[in-house]
């Protein structure tokens, strides 16, 4: 806006059909106005380059996370900490993991103010949901554990094209039969085996049902379930694990027969942690980019869309498959 | 306290040896208190049930982490954060990976202000501590990069008892050539390869330099070095990794030769994260606890202990051997 002066706070109170005490109050960060009306006055002060005070009086977000025992939240925490630092916001993470816990968290979010609440794999139920709303927090969930709908704004990944892709590899190197891991108890996870069915029919391949099988997105359910899978008398020579955690499960199972990856059965997992490439053998995985969902959630976020009808309230990044060392032809091509 | 009334404001400020007018501010959260007056004059209103304002308005503690692309620091964040949750302080997490971001961090932190920083593995410089000192932002490092001094309160584990913990162990079983990775570049690490030596001092085994490699903390590290380790005339029947990325790293080495942990070689790592137990086989590892550190750090900051001046400024909590699936006797014992 070089050689330009800002509009003055009663013009944009003009563009904004509003009056010039409430642009003043959200300016300073009041809590008295509607959040739909808050964030247009917000927006429009923004973009005449107005700074736009939280109403905690400085800048501020909340992350809350399920738990903290993956490798998983890490990326996520990274995402939305690194995009909240380049908007000057700081970010409040807090472990949320119980309808009790949720409430603690929103009795002081309410008291101190934040800017929105970003949620990993922690849908609030309807009743959280009121009372975020009665406390005009705005809310971006992060891999929904449900199916996303168009009351909560939602950041995802392409899961159930990372399963096809998982899957798609492995026929492309000669596998027919292949396992696959997973769970139907997240949204995620049914996209995902999901996704392993549509490439097997994409290919012709029958499904056998022996082959599905389901776990937590643990070690220990891909061991569990891996045990199973090998012990089958037409055993599969490729397997398609939930995520990376139950693929690691998956190479101690075939361990404890005597058989390696990717000699004797190849291996896919899910995420990309970092720890991934850490796996004897490094693990092919499935990518999901979990720093900048968390930034995707944050700019949701800090955007405001909710003001804005046109805006998709669901977004989904592109996973994408990282070839590295637990997969190859089956034996015999 | 029952049956007794709180002291008035003015008995506190006869107390402490100020003025009812410093009490009252310290309350509600005023800047203009000089430090050491502030904590003791806090620190008497909590004892005597008061609430007590953090300068921003509400209870905020910063973790700054370096960088937030290991397992490690997962553990450490949700320390920090379920501690300070049972205070009804709010964490905020920041990364910080040059001086420029520590001073892009202190702006922030000192136009809204902070019950301190908690810092790790980032020792500031001393001019980050003079401006950390000028804004009054009480400071405690986790893991101290370098020899920790009494300029700086600092959590860390007893790094040198768990190098001997991890060669004991490995000594115990019946190795006598034990070859050690680690890294000269951290405190830690010096005293992880200081405690390899003394053990094997105290178990009369001669060290042979050829034995001990420096690297990276990371699984390219490992790998990097175990394939030196191994390719020796008379390679180790037992590695000491600097941590458990450095471990996996190993593992992976060892695969490449076609051998297998603990059957040909004994491997022992460091940190417990929780993906130890993902590897094949299972990490024995040393376990550090990085959520009680954090949780320890937290309460020696919010502990106000800069006014105390017998406190302590360093502690070390234990580490312990973690006994999994990686070591076992050497082959022919």
């Amino acid at each position: 806006m070089a050689g330009s002066r800002a509009p003055t706070l009663s013009a944009i109170a003009g563009e904004a059909g509003v009056s010039v005490s409430a642009v003043s109050k959200v300016r300073n960060g009041g809590t008295d106005v509607a959040a739909d009306t808050r964030a247009r006055i917000a927006r429009l002060l923004r973009q005449h380059g107005y700074q736009v005070a939280s109403q905690t009086g400085f800048a501020v977000a909340d992350l809350l996370i399920g738990c903290l025992d993956s490798p998983w939240s890490e990326e996520l925490i990274r995402g939305a900490v690194e995009a909240a630092a380049e908007a000057e916001v700081s970010v409040i993470v807090t472990t949320v993991s119980s309808p009790a816990g949720f409430a603690r968290w929103l009795d002081r979010a309410s008291r101190r103010g934040t800017g929105g609440a970003l949620c990993v794999l922690q849908l609030p139920g309807s009743q959280e949901l009121q009372r975020l709303a009665a406390a005009r927090i705005p809310l971006v969930v992060i891999d929904p554990p449900e199916e996303p709908g168009a009351a909560i704004r939602s950041v995802g990944t392409t899961n159930w094209q990372g399963g096809m892709q998982a899957t798609r590899h492995l026929i492309e190197l000669g596998h027919r039969r292949i396992g696959v891991i997973g769970t139907e108890a997240v949204w995620s996870g049914r996209a995902r085996l999901a996704g392993y069915r549509a490439a097997m029919l994409e290919a012709g391949l029958d499904v056998d049902e022996r082959m599905v099988r389901h776990d937590g997105l643990t070690a220990a359910g891909g061991r569990a379930q891996a045990r199973r899978l090998l012990a089958l008398p037409d055993a599969p020579t490729a397997i398609v694990a939930g995520n990376d955690s139950q693929a690691f499960g998956v190479l101690q199972a075939l361990a404890e027969r005597g058989l390696r990856a990717p000699l004797d059965v190849s291996v896919v997992g899910f995420d990309d942690v970092p720890v991934a490439s850490w796996a004897t053998p490094a693990l092919t995985t499935i990518r999901q980019p979990l720093a900048a969902m968390a930034a995707a959630a944050f700019r949701m976020l800090s955007g405001d869309l909710a003001a804005v009808a046109d805006e998709p309230h669901h977004l989904e990044l592109a996973t994408s498959l990282v070839i590295r060392d637990s997969t190859a032809p089956p034996r015999g091509r």
